[in-house]
């Protein structure tokens, strides 16, 4: 992998329609994002904020805190977006992985994870996320996107 | 870690009224599993299978699949459960962390987890999850759970 | 990744000269598998078998069993090897990045690691890793390889 | 996980003879890390610094670079000490998993990592790595460590 750039480069392919995009497409009602209540709460250079308000439906019943998947699912939001602004318009980026290590429980408030781009390919970035809920990293995430040709070209 | 047990005997310890009562648990109307839609279909000695029916809230707007952060959150239910009905009652097992491999995507239907214990220890277990879709395997993920007393003793 | 083969495609495209050629490489004294001492057993089609005996250079100092690096030595080998059989000649393989889970400590004997290719893309590929030694399982690794064309092109 | 400890905490329980221990087993002749190389170049509170300098036995045969197990061992002791100075002397810490992405090829050299403890608990710790060469992150990771009584106790 030596087609990498370096963070300097970040921010010279930085789009911000595309970022700003983004954050409209999260607020379409009926779909994913708006369903669980994730909101696009920043779009920088290489650095992306989503977050969510606790809701009673991302309780676990057991337990009584926020359930885990609530968890994952805003880190994978967070993830999948990090790397389309500074891509060229047209390519797909696809999350080929992540690895999510949970630091503590959350029951209330407001849960944010912030995605940064630790390296971008010409194929292949890499992204850590850090989740934060009343001033503690409740968890750490890193992961791998893949960026490619829509299919049919 | 030589305190581990063999898969031979996972079968010793299950409690099938544990496993009830997490069939059951998902159930619960208002919280996270019956909001995503997650059903336990099976909890079998080591192995557990949660699936969830694919509607048009768990679709992520731009492409028009199923968002990663449903898979992801049906992988952390399967996680979070499969243990359970293997350890002393009273004890908690919490997720330590997880790793997932997105292998394609999905548009309709029913999605399945099957949650496979590969060790369990007195205190760390290891589990590996299988989603499928449409007779194709949509995801792969290993995760690992720690066992232990609940708060307060 | 729609652009997946399943199981069955994989022995189409086994090359057994590529298979024998990476057999050969690891023995090239000087460099760091036969240094290590990692032996390429076999080499099947979507199924690669590494191994290596424990010698006093594996052990760690203070507890006296086999380091984990050198597992996860292993480990990365029998990831970097598994696809290379399976795609067009000439085209390269990077490992993107792999999640290990230690299950157990080894004192001695032989440490031996299969990997399987659970899913070949045309440019991605997720390969699961078993090792045991002295019948038991050791370690389960989850990987993730890159197939590009050489530098260059 | 709420037995967890903030990073000021860290500074607090730091063992400096505990660190020297560390620095002076990774010496001792014919075990793994004088092997491989790996030298404990600092040990501070919740930050651990190993390197290695690149020899012939570290490539790989058919690329020509270092081999990605070379990096992975690194980060697998860097993993395995970070937390030690941190801990009751007496207590054990076993590496559950680690998580590694793979940047850049190295081809010469010293190679660096820095691991950072992110969160310690009664039993388990976070730490992160990021490894360095020439000026460039070559692989980051995030992996799990349990800390337990010894055997027998």
């Amino acid at each position: 992998m030596a087609d990498v750039d370096d963070r300097a480069g970040l921010a010279a392919g930085f789009n911000p329609k595309v970022a700003e995009a983004l954050q409209q497409a999260a607020r379409v009602e009926g779909h994913f994002p708006a369903f669980l209540g994730i909101v696009v709460e920043r779009a920088e250079p290489g650095r992306i904020t989503c977050s969510l308000t606790v809701r009673p439906e991302h309780i676990t019943p057991v337990v009584g805190v926020v359930h885990g998947g609530v968890i994952a699912a805003l880190v994978d939001h967070t993830l999948s977006i990090a790397v389309y602004p500074l891509v060229e318009p047209g390519k797909w980026v696809a999350t080929v992985e992540f690895k999510l290590n949970y630091l503590g429980s959350v029951k209330e408030g407001v849960i944010r994870a912030v995605g940064s781009v630790e390296r971008l390919g010409k194929r292949v970035a890499v992204v850590r996320v850090e989740v934060e809920n009343a001033g503690a990293t409740v968890a750490l995430a890193q992961g791998t996107l893949y960026v490619r040709d829509p299919p049919g070209r």
